[in-house]
């Protein structure tokens, strides 16, 4: 891209969850904005979101949305993404694209910034963001595999509710209400209750038992990492949480551990903050998560068993890390911020 | 013990959540009882508590408290059993300690019916009542272990509120009722707030990084298998529900994986309910799995790397599999019943 001292900047699906922390991202980390340009679907066109005390009012995403626009950050879903991504890309933007429908194509590089940042550049027009978990999972564990290659990660997740969707999220605050109050609660947007409840990820259930939540988790890790020959085995599992993702990750090293030497490199490491204190009970947790840039890492310590083996917890705000905050460091990276 | 037809229990520690739910399963399963004595401390001697329509009165546990006495069910903490738990034997009667003070004790069996039922005939009068996570754990992998020896397992737990006890749950609800009011919730029970949140057990943390409950599960369940060899990875977390404790599970068994083999012993296995539904994305909850005798069993699904690598989900009702249904369970075998 030319370099600009400002960029006309679009936002594909501004009035949904993920859509409205691009807006709060942006401004927050003052990127160079010439022109904004807020789209979405027809239904929410003429809505006015405010945009550092600028009043702006959402367009209808069309074909010709794109014109004059540099940077384009989708989140609207992959139909969306698949069918507007390639016209942005045709009038001249650079997309970054937060649906899953272009992240294992071969021509499109699936960046995490902290772990491959260089693989911007190879971008053809298009640059996906990882799925929520996997973000999580590989900003915490790549500067282990950095100093000690992961050979195999057995990890568990504990994933919000607000993942899902806000509607999700009202429907468990509507729950939790009626169990109070002693009525019997109701799932409408969700297949089960989930307050007071957990269940297995409510994402598409493969031939192979594991649910699409699980296999991004494999799959993305894996290009991210630039190794298929990491082996793992994930559990997607949604718990009655309102923001911020747990994993419980288990992960066997090329060699022995040396978890001083581990401890250090990750209070090192970009995007990471370590909450580590035994004296306190004080591990990450999804309240002190929720809407922090970093990812919280925690509760590491060898196995009772094998010396190349270490556990860990982490969590993270899906929204922001997981979503809008690794989308526009992305950005940031195209602009050669 | 001696054959008869009915026989003298008393309840140490009737009126707290596991002691209730004693006098629930026994009056259930119709226990041939003589005589119902509900022991307790001080404060609460005087209670009333009705067991089959029979008003009874808690009395005060001293060491005068045994004697006629044939069974002693004992959940009333450590300190008690310690102290009270060899008056109880001395004065002749048998004694299921639900504490963990005894578990690791070379003289005490540890048991799970199912899996280790011919344990109980070792004892010098007393057996141990394993953890509530490990019973849920052992009773799930007893059956595969039978057929595929267990060589490793990684485990991660979503613990219910009410395993810290009815003051932790009380104050989940009160959490939750002030989150929902916009109030800000404060924790005073537990360590952290639960409401919409999650932490680490809080159980007392070791030198190795582990805290007590994971080392409970590493401990307990080599004994209930006579295998030391057996490799624990166990991550215990306490998570915003109710009732009902769930564990994801990785196996490395010692062949390869045969999951139809493995699914319908499963299926035949006592004290299992087998729930694993693809197409309704149904499998263990814990909002199913309260109050239900059976532990839920399902996802099972092959390592997408390991021949040798099983996954599964299950739940159980800790309070009942996890405490009072294993302990009565136990007193059942020694009667010969």
């Amino acid at each position: 891209m030319q370099k600009k001292s400002r960029y006309n900047v679009a936002i594909v699906g501004a009035t949904g969850a993920v859509g409205s922390e691009f807006l709060n991202v942006l401004a927050r980390r003052n990127f160079p904005i010439d022109k904004l340009k807020l789209l979405a679907s027809a239904r929410s066109a003429g809505q006015k979101i405010v945009f550092k005390n600028q009043k702006l009012t959402v367009e209808e995403l069309t074909a010709k949305s794109f014109e004059e626009v540099d940077l384009a950050l989708f989140s609207a879903g992959g139909d969306r993404s698949l069918e507007f991504a390639p016209i942005a890309v045709k009038a001249g933007a650079i997309v970054v694209d937060n649906s899953s429908v272009f992240r294992l194509d071969l021509n499109v590089p699936l960046v995490v910034p902290e772990v491959n940042p260089q693989d911007v550049h190879k971008h053809q027009g298009i640059i996906a963001n990882p799925n929520c978990t996997t973000i999580i999972l590989c900003v915490a564990v790549a500067p282990i595999h950095q100093i000690n290659p992961i050979k195999r990660i057995v990890v568990s997740s504990y994933q919000a509710v607000s993942g899902a969707g806000a509607l999700a999220l009202a429907e468990l605050k509507t729950q939790q209400k009626d169990i109070l109050d002693g009525k019997t609660p109701q799932a409408k947007v969700l297949r089960h209750v989930i307050a007071n409840n957990l269940f297995s990820h409510d994402s598409a259930m493969q031939e192979n038992g594991y649910n699409q939540e699980e296999l991004k988790l494999v799959y993305e890790t894996r290009k991210i990492f630039h190794d298929d020959s990491i082996q793992i085995s994930p559990t997607c599992v949604r718990v009655p949480i309102y923001r911020a993702h747990s994993e419980a990750i288990n992960l066997q090293l090329s060699q022995n551990v040396d978890l001083t030497a581990i401890k250090s490199r990750l209070e090192a490491a970009p995007g990471l903050k370590l909450v580590d204190d035994a004296t306190k009970n004080h591990y990450p947790m999804p309240l002190e998560a929720s809407g922090q840039d970093a990812v919280l890492v925690g509760r590491l310590r060898k196995d009772l068993d094998r010396s190349d083996v270490l556990s860990l917890f982490v969590c993270g705000d899906q929204l922001l890390k997981g979503a809008a905050l690794n989308a526009v460091q992305i950005a940031e990276i195209i602009i050669g911020n």
